[in-house]
């Protein structure tokens, strides 16, 4: 049931005619309170499409009403009249609710440079404030599917109250806050600074460690609204944890249904001298085609792991490093270990460990490998 | 005839039994004098192979008398057992040229993390000095090819003196200085300092500006040896203008060689505040997988052209930005422009042209497209 398994929201996913496919293309999820504490995070591109303009601004003021949701067309780089459907969108939804155009946060996803066709987005989201239901949460993460293969959806149960999330994606994943459309909810009674920091938080070590390909999107956006419906306030802590564990939940499915990926590959930086050597360390690996390639043929190429590295800034010693494929240290100290012919990488997780021997810090980034589906995917999106 | 354009130079290029293929794979270039001032550049990865460690020093006093270059193994983490057999190398080739080891670049190419047999290596050296000749250009050029399909050489020749070079790259193109194996050669005479001066500017403009899949090879090295055999000392600028000529020659060649690439893409990106931001915009553009994947497509997909741009610091507004596909300016002003479906991108040669309208500066970078071939040769290499 993803953003209505928390009290207080209802959602619903309805078919406006953006994409051509037919498929289901509008969402929208509502927070009937009676709290209306939310937050969000944003991609960090300059290139920022105009919902995400539009939206950072609703958001500023730590309340948000209601999420509406297209995919069928990013409305990024549309010019003026690209921004004034955002504004339309927004006003359209906040009459039909009876809030402010100013507390709805606006979201688009599919490809950048093409216009909305505004009159079927309105009848759209007509439809969605028609549709919206306690149990719309299937719907409107269906809605929100492009290249994704499932829809996304997680909760994270609590006693007494409940977060729970959806999210799309499956490309043009790379860590910047955001990475992806996401909308996350909640009943537990916070504020918005509460909100805020679990957010922030919670993005940061799940949504920013996955890399898929390295490319960044135009229109991230992870919203977390919160109802207060279950009138518990919860430790913040423990809110935090249940706002982690809905957002890497998420993250790993963003992962598992990557464009065209065979292999999810988890990289692990250990002995790092402090957290930003490992996570520098680990984006950087997750970057490189030649390492993506090896791993689509099922190969431990490890002098690829140490060239990748090798263009970083992190603290080591390129005769201390010991690399690790799937348990097998081909690389120890910066000279051949054990036999590649050991390792298996015939399943689709593989682990690549590196230690750094240069420190206690440890930090886990996940990407894909770069397979020949990738390719064709994404030759043939646009047209 | 490449290296042996230039008076002054013998090479060869001979079969020593490193590769599994049975080809040519020791090559060395010898400068006969009467000077000796050389210079070279090196990778800037900090993971360097051991004949890159080697080489630093041999080149660092100015003089160099040969070159000797294998393929079939990159000698790069192989402990202090890879080293010594540098070491040794150098002194073989000393031994027979009667010159000192010191004066000797060693270059290795090919798979990382595997000992080079020593052994093969040593005989290899040895029947290179005996089939050294005048007019060994070729067989040197064809002896340093790894998964290139054609050997890549050039030749400037001017009044009375000549450059000439060969390199071998057709995979981890990233710029650092160098990005591949090269040597030039010129019977000009010129001091160290000179050398040193053309050629880092040559490969600040041309090497460096070849970025084909963002990946930082461990053993890059472009190395130039200048004989004096012509007897002429050309004006400063003319040497220059030459060397970076050959270095231009020879980038083009290694673009066109690239791994499964269909597409030679320059960007040219104009209109940038200064040069470093027209850099790093031309490198992230050329580093989008996404759009790469478009051109192999051959769809015009500028939404990925400004994704790409807007991760970078460079100097721009989002809606004052052109970008034109072969011609066709499908986004002016940061909206739609001209129609898509007028581009061809049917033929090898593209141009994407990048206006940020924040100054005056231009820099050209090219790249490939990404290709299935790309990921079937990449994920097969070392298997």
């Amino acid at each position: 049931m993803s953003v209505t398994a928390a009290a207080g929201f209802r959602a619903s996913g309805v078919t406006a005619g953006l994409k051509a496919s037919g498929k289901p293309d509008v969402a929208l999820v509502v927070n009937d309170g009676p709290s209306f504490a939310g937050a969000a995070v944003f991609t960090t591109n300059r290139c920022k499409a105009h919902p995400v303009v539009w939206s950072e601004q609703a958001a500023a003021d730590g309340r948000i009403d209601a999420v509406v949701l297209n995919s069928g067309g990013a409305n990024c780089y549309t010019g003026a009249e690209g921004f004034a459907t955002v504004h339309f969108t927004a006003e359209h939804v906040a009459d039909l609710l009876g809030t402010s155009a100013g507390d709805v946060v606006v979201c688009s996803t599919g490809l950048i440079g093409e216009h909305l066709d505004r009159a079927k987005l309105s009848a759209g989201v007509s439809a969605a404030v028609t549709a919206l239901a306690p149990g719309g949460g299937d719907a409107a993460a269906t809605a929100i599917m492009t290249t994704d293969t499932v829809s996304k959806q997680a909760v994270a149960a609590r006693e007494g109250w409940t977060v729970g999330g959806m999210a799309k994606g499956a490309g043009m994943l790379a860590p910047a806050l955001a990475t992806m459309l996401v909308v996350v909810t909640t009943d537990a009674l916070v504020d918005a600074e509460v909100a805020d920091r679990a957010l922030r938080r919670a993005t940061s070590r799940t949504f920013d460690r996955i890399d898929s390909d390295g490319c960044m999107s135009t229109n991230d956006t992870v919203v977390l609204m919160t109802s207060g419906a279950s009138g518990v306030t919860p430790d913040e802590a423990d809110f935090a944890d249940a706002v982690e564990e809905v957002c890497r939940g998420l993250a790993r499915q963003l992962l598992a249904d990557a464009e065209g990926a065979k292999h999810d590959i988890a990289i692990e930086v250990v002995g790092a001298a402090n957290e930003a050597d490992a996570i520098e360390a680990g984006r950087t690996i997750s970057r490189s085609n030649l390492l993506k390639c090896a791993i689509f043929g099922e190969d431990p190429n490890w002098g690829r792991v140490l060239a990748a590295l090798g263009t970083t800034s992190a603290a080591f010693e390129p005769d201390h490093v010991d690399v690790s494929f799937n348990g097998v240290k081909v690389c120890a100290a910066g000279e051949p270990g054990e036999s590649r012919d050991l390792v298996d990488l015939s399943a689709r997780d593989v682990v690549i460990r590196v230690d750094l021997h240069a420190g206690e810090a440890e930090v886990t980034t996940w990407t894909n490998d770069l397979t020949v589906d990738y390719v064709h995917e994404n030759s043939a999106y646009s047209t």
